[in-house]
């Protein structure tokens, strides 16, 4: 196998899982499942990755690898104009977390039960939290926000994130999320900005 | 039966049910287990609750009545008194929220396949965001809040509270939850307020 096809094959079997994951939930999602609509064997399939859990983990690291280099290339100017570019990631994120309801409840349900699995799901929210603080604190340093306490402005900033896109994936109908979004970093800013 | 023992009744196959849910979980918990923990009948469960859902709804009814009752008790004085009046109840949210992790998520899931109890989970949201769009309203009126759109401010709120109760659940421990509570609330009413 050559690393480009070992690579193909990878992605092949990455978006079945995600369509199959989506359509039957994790758990009802057997690797022959995944195997038949990627069109790859069990032996390739167990070549790339360990166990059906494997999958998922890389799932999720490619979503949040996505967001790191959406937030990577909102980091442009001040920390307020930042933080307002931030918000036009949102329908990406937005758009990706829908219908996956179901497939997130049952892995976070599994991960709950499992201290390995648990610490690769929480980690991503301390990454986020020190993230977040050290804008806040740069932000103090250029002069745009007021000296307010980093690490309380930080969680502010990612509950109000945890929160919209909870919200937006229990009902992706029930409000203009992107504009909630907008306003919401609007009327934060007019607290935490000089 | 009388009317006060079928009450005591009822309240011990609720108080068991939180103890089986939270061991065992949503699904693994049978009528049978909650019987045997209570101390009652299959024939005293049944004439309570026609299923076991119907035990989780109740459960979920009176966990959002306490919340209510707590919010109606902090509604003392102007809109931003109130506000700040509120994170007071976050203790006794956040405490009977942790530990409960996995007989929520199993629950979200079944609701994630069950229009009618999608519903019965959905419905609260919507009424703390008609409750804190009227509040703000209330605000404006009064004058101790600025002229911002109600309904941006009530989902800024909703977010941020939903976002700290999963983050809270997520991880008791990873920080001061109350104080960070306390601390958002200061920051968004440097944003909302005259």
């Amino acid at each position: 196998m050559t690393q480009q096809r070992g690579e193909e094959t990878r992605a092949r079997i990455l978006a079945a899982a995600v369509k199959r994951f989506a359509i039957a939930g994790y758990n009802a999602a057997s690797v022959d499942d995944i195997c038949a609509a990627a069109g790859v064997s069990k032996g390739a399939f167990y070549h790339h990755f360990p166990t059906k859990q494997a999958v998922f983990l890389a799932l999720l690291e490619g979503w949040l690898a996505m967001i790191d280099m959406g937030m990577e290339a909102a980091h442009k100017g001040t920390v307020p104009e930042t933080l307002v570019h931030m918000t036009n990631l949102l329908p990406t994120v937005f758009a990706s977390a829908e219908n996956r309801l179901p497939m997130f409840l049952e892995f976070w349900l599994q991960a709950s039960r499992d201290e390995t699995v648990w610490q690769a799901v929480i980690a991503p929210y301390h990454h986020y939290q020190e993230y977040f603080a050290k804008l806040v604190e740069d932000g103090i340093a250029e002069g745009t926000l007021k000296p307010v306490d980093a690490q309380a402005a930080a969680l502010l900033i990612v509950s109000l994130a945890v929160g919209l896109l909870l919200q937006c994936v229990l009902g992706p109908k029930d409000a203009d999320w992107q504009n909630a979004a907008e306003q919401g970093i609007q009327i934060l800013l007019k607290g935490l900005a000089n």
